[in-house]
C-alpha cells in the first residue's frame, strides 16, 4: 500500500503518516520524489483499513499495490482448479462443459423433456431454478422443494448432474441435499451470509458475477466461500449493467480472460442472461468458447413461448442442438473438446 | 403493454400475437401504423410475462406502458407517507430528519460519545452497524448482538432513535428487538428473502438503493416489503456505480426528485457513501437538502483516523456541528426545518 | 410514437395532446386502456420533436416505436452492404478481413517493417495513425502528412490497402488523397462536421463506436455519412466505458450481433482498444470472429516496448502470426475464410 | 509513476525495468516489499509513455502517482481563476452567475423575448445555439450566422453577455466575432482540433464535460485550451451516461466539489441537460448552488411546447423567475449572492 502525499505536504504531515502506519503494526518507508513524497506501507497482510490513512493531514490518496483476495488468486496457487462432479464432468479441465435447461422448473414433463433433449446433444449438467429471485413480488417464484425433487428425478433418468440456485441459508441446506452444484445468483453475489452458508454445505458452488461487480469483488466473494472451507468454486460471467439497452446486459467476455490471469478458479459463461435475446445466444456462446471459457450455461425450454420466466432468451431444443455443433467446432479449433454426454451416462 | 411488430410482419404473424394475448386472458388491440403495426395488450394486471410475446414470429419488441410496482406508487396513493418513530421524529413530513453516527459500533465509549455529540447539534436518529457486510472476508465484521445492546443503551441515554443494518433473516429478528428502524444495505437490495423477513418484523425499514439499481428496481424492492404488510418504508439514495473513480460512487441526487414523482414513500440521502470522502460530504449534504431529500444519514466518528471502517468518509463531531448549521439554513430557505433534538428528548 | 397519459389525465388534457399532434401535421389516435390512455401519433417521418409533447399537461412520457435512422437500417435495405477496396478486399462479404499495423506511424523503417510482417500472414489492410487524437496535449500527436506519405509507400510495396484517421475537416481531404479508408475515431463519433466532411470525400469510411455511444447513436452517426452520399461505411466495435478497470474498456461483442440485426452495414472489431492489454487481444480477437464480426483491426508493432503510443496493447509480429492461425481456424469452423493476402498482392 | 512487478518476477526482470526507465531519461528506484517489488520512476514530467513499461517481462501493472494535467491544476495555481466578462459578470468569484435562454435561436422574436425575460430576474449571460450538433441528421441544425447576429442584437438591447456553441474550426472564428464566450459542447469535449482553435480565438471558453468523460479527461481537455494561450476556461457539469433511464443523464454534482479540489478553474452546472425534464430542473439547480457551483446554465423558452429542440427540459419564463428566487436564498445561506442584472445593465 502506498500513501501519496500532497505536493505541499509538510514534513510533520509525512511523519504523521509514518507514525500512523507504525501504530498499525507495519513498517513505513517514505520515498521523496520530484513532485511529491510517497510513503510505502510494508508488510500489508490484507487487513489494513485504508480509511485510517486517507483522512490524515497532507494525504492525497492511497494506492493498493496488492490485491485483497488470497486463496483464490493465481499467485497463491498457480495450478488451475478443476471441479469434478459425481457424473465425471470436470469443470476447468481440458474439455468445455455444457450446462443447459430451463430458467425455472415448471412441471415434471417440462423438466424431464428438457433434460432428455439437452443430454442428447452435449450437456453434462442440467440447470433449472426451484427458488427464483424475481424483481417483482408478483412474478412466479418457483416450485420450491418440489422443483428440487423433479430435478433429482431428471438426474436419475439422464445421468446429468444438477445445478440450481439457493437464495437463503435455509435454501442452501435443501439445495445441497438434492443438487450437485449450488448456484449463487448475481443479485446475491454480495450476500455474505449466503456465501458463508454455501461455503459450509459440502457442495461445489457456481458463483455468478453481480450486475455491477468488479472482477476484484467477484474474486473476494469467491474468497468468502473458500475461506469457509469449500475450494470448489466455479465463477460465471453473465453480463453487467450498462448505459445501452440494445441487450439486457453487457456481456463482458474479456472478464473470462482476466479471471484466468488473476485466479486459478474455473470460469464459465452465461450467454442467455448475458444477452437476454434468443437471437444473440448462439453467436455469444460461440464467442465465449473462443475466448477461453471453461463451460457454458444456456437456457433451453421445450416451448419458450409458454415459459414462466426468461422465455425471450431461451433456446428451443432444436436451436440448442445446432449450437452444440458449432460450439464443438470452435472448441476443437482451440485444441479442446466438449465434455461428452456418453461418458456421463456411463459414469452416471 | 405494446407489442411492436416488424415492418414486414405478415397478417398471420399479427394474428399469432393476438391469439397469444387472448390465451393469456387479456384483450388484444391491433393498431396499424404508417411503418408498422403495434398490438396493444389491454387489461394488464402486472403479471404478464413478456417473454411469451417477445419470441413470437414477427415481433420486434415489447414496450411497457405501465410500471410493475403498485402499492408504493404515487398513482396508488397520492398522499406522502410519513414514517413516525417512537421518539417523535417524522420522516417524510415537513422537517428534515438527520440520522448520524459511526459506520460501525466499535465500543461502548465510541458509540455513547458519538450519540451524545450528534444528539447535541441536530440528529434525531443514531446510526451504527452491528452486523457489517464487508467486501473482504478478512475485514472487521461488526460486534453482533453486543453492538445492538450498546445502541440501545445510547438510545436510552440520549433519546435518539436507532437505525442499524440486518444482513440475514436471523439478524432481522434480533435487530427488530433492539432498533427503531431496520436497515437493508445496498448489497442486499435484491435479497428477496431478507426483504420479506424485514417486511414481517413490525418495524419501519430503511431501504438503501443497490449499487446499480434502477429507480424501478428500488421501488420493486420496496414493494416486496410493503407486500408483506409493512407500509413504513424509507428509501435512501447512496450513490451508484460509475466509470469515473473521482468519488467512491456517483451520488445520484436527481433520484430524490424522481422518487418523489413516482412514489409516496419518503427518501433520504447518504452523502457519506454517496461520495466516500470527508471533504465532499458537507457540500453534498447541503445539495441533498436543496434537492428535496426528507433527511440525511451521515457518518460521524469521534476519531475517524481510528475507525474500524469508513474512516475516510466520516466527519468529526466538530465538522458535523458546522454542517448542521448549514443544513438548517438551506432547509429554511426552502420553507422546511430540521427535526429538533429538543422535541425528541421530551418525547423520548 | 406513443404519448402515454397520466392515469388521472382529464379528457381536456387528452384533447390537448391530440390537437398538438394535429398541429404538427400528423394524425392522432387516442387508445383508452384499463389504467390509462395512450395517444398514438401516426405518420411519423422521423422529424417529430418529442419535446413538444413531453411537456404538455397530463403527459406521463413519450415512447418511440420507430428508430430514427433510415438509410443504414436493415428495414431500408435487407441486403448486406459489401465495401470493396482497390486491392480486392471485400469487407462485409464471406471472408473475414484483417486490418493490422502500429498505433501510430513513427518512422519509415517502422511502418515498412510492420506492413511487410502483417502482409505476410493474413492482413489485407494496413492501419497506422498519422494524426493522433491524444488525451493529453503533451503526448505525441503523429507525423501528419509525412505519415500519410509513408503509409502510401508501404501500400505500394506490399499491396495492402491503407486505413488511417482524420481528425478534422482539413485532415479529411489530406487523408482521402493518400488512404483507401478514412477512419473516424471514437472521440469524434459525434463530431458532425467531421462526419459530413468524411461523407463527401469519396472514400469508404471506418466509423468507430464512441466511448459511451449506444448502438442507436452509432447508427445515427453512420446515417450522417450516408446522408452526404457515401454508402460505404464500415462500423467498428472498440469497447465502451465501464465501472470496472480490469480492462481499458468493456469490449461489447454483442454489439456485433445487434448491428447485424438492425443494419446492413459491415461491422469489424478492435480487440486492441477493446481490451487495452496484449495478453487479452488474442482471446478477444478469436471471440470477435466467433461472434460474427466481418473483420478485425489489430495493433501490431515491430517492437512494442519502444512504441510512441499504445505499446501495452500492441502485439509483436510473432504474436500476430500465431493469432492469424487461430483466427483462420475459427473462421473456417463458421464456414468463412480469411481474405487472402496472396489475392491482394495480385490485384495490388 | 510506479511499476508493480509480479510476485514471482526475477531479478533480471526487475533490472529490465530499471534499464527501460533509465533509457527513457528518468531515474529508477526499486523498492522490495513483503509480497513483491515495486519500481518507482522518479522525475516524471508527464510525458512518460506507460506502454513502454506495461509490456515488459515481469510487470504486473503501472500506477500513476501524479496527474497528467499541469496548468489547470490547483497545485500549479492555488488561487481561483475568475473569468471576467465585458458586462461586468465575474465567473468564479463570490457571486453565482446565471446563464439562461433557449436551447436554439429560432427567430428574432423568440430570442429577444427570451433575453428580456431572463435579464429581468437574474441572468447576466444569454445562452442560445446557432450551430446545433444533433444526434440525427434530420433534426433542426440551427440558424447559423443569422442566429449569431440575433444573439448580438439581444445583447445590445439587454446588456446580457452571450454564450453560444462552436462545432468546428470555421465556426470558432465566427462565434468569436459575435459572442462573449465560446461554448464547446459535450460531444466535442475530445475534439482536439476544435479545442485548439478555441484556445486561439481570444475569447473565454465554456467547456462542457463529455457524456462519459472522467474528471481527469475534462481537465486534460481544458489543458488543451490553456496550452494554446487562453487561461479563461469555465468548466461545466451537465450529466453523464448511466444505466438508468429515469433521467436523460446522471447529473454528477459531486464533480463540482472534485473539480474545485483539483483545479483553480471555475465550474458551473447545467441542470437542464443534467436531468432532461422540466420538473427536475428546479430542484437540481438549487442543489447545484448548494454544492458550490459558480453558476448555472438553464434552458428557458418563451413557449417550450413549440421549441425546435429540448422543449421537454426548458423552463417557462415564469418558472425561471420562481427558480431565481429560490436560488438566491440558497446562495445567501452560503454567504454568496447572485450576480446582479442591474449592475450588468449599468456596465453593459
Amino acid at each position: 500500500m502506498l500513501v501519496v502525499m500532497r505536493h505541499d505536504a509538510s514534513s510533520d504531515e509525512i511523519q504523521g503518516v509514518v507514525r500512523a502506519i507504525e501504530a498499525m503494526g507495519y513498517r513505513a518507508r517514505p520515498m521523496p520524489g520530484a513532485q511529491r513524497t510517497t510513503v510505502g506501507l510494508v508488510g500489508n497482510d490484507g487487513r489494513v483499513e485504508e480509511g485510517r490513512l486517507v483522512g490524515l493531514d497532507g494525504v492525497l490518496r492511497v494506492i493498493h499495490v496488492s490485491q485483497p483476495y488470497k486463496q483464490v488468486s493465481r499467485e497463491w496457487c498457480p495450478e488451475d482448479t478443476v471441479v469434478e462432479l459425481d457424473n465425471g464432468a470436470r469443470i476447468g479441465g481440458e474439455d468445455v462443459v455444457i450446462m443447459a435447461g430451463p430458467c425455472a422448473v415448471e412441471s415434471r414433463e417440462q423438466i424431464l423433456e428438457s433434460a432428455r433433449r439437452v443430454a442428447a446433444t452435449g450437456a453434462t449438467v442440467l440447470r433449472g431454478g426451484a427458488f427464483k429471485p424475481r424483481t417483482s413480488p408478483y412474478s412466479f417464484q418457483g416450485l420450491g422443494e418440489e422443483g428440487l425433487q423433479l430435478l433429482a428425478e431428471a438426474r436419475d433418468e439422464t445421468g446429468l448432474a444438477v445445478v440450481t440456485e439457493a437464495i437463503d441459508s435455509e435454501g442452501v441446506a435443501l439445495v445441497a441435499e438434492y443438487a450437485d452444484i449450488i448456484q449463487i445468483g448475481a443479485r446475491n453475489m454480495q450476500n455474505y451470509s449466503l456465501l458463508r452458508a454455501a461455503g459450509r454445505a459440502g457442495r461445489p458452488v457456481l458463483l455468478k458475477r453481480g450486475m455491477s461487480a468488479t472482477i476484484k469483488e467477484l474474486l473476494l466473494a469467491a474468497e468468502y466461500i473458500v475461506a469457509e472451507g469449500e475450494p470448489r468454486v466455479i465463477l460465471c460471467e453473465r453480463g453487467v449493467r450498462n448505459f445501452d439497452t440494445h441487450a439486457r446486459n453487457l456481456f463482458d467476455l474479456t472478464a473470462v480472460v482476466t479471471v484466468k490471469e488473476l485466479s486459478h478458479l474455473p470460469i464459465i459463461a452465461d450467454p442467455s442472461h448475458g444477452t437476454g435475446a434468443r437471437s444473440k445466444v448462439g453467436p455469444m456462446a460461440r464467442a465465449s468458447v473462443a475466448a477461453g471459457a471453461d463451460g457454458l450455461i444456456v437456457e433451453v425450454h421445450p416451448d419458450p413461448t409458454t415459459a414462466a420466466s426468461d422465455g425471450a432468451q431461451s433456446l428451443t431444443p432444436d436451436q440448442f442442438d445446432e449450437l452444440m455443433t458449432e460450439v464443438e467446432q470452435i472448441a476443437r479449433s482451440l485444441g479442446r473438446g466438449v465434455a461428452q454426454p456418453a461418458a456421463v451416462a456411463l459414469s452416471g
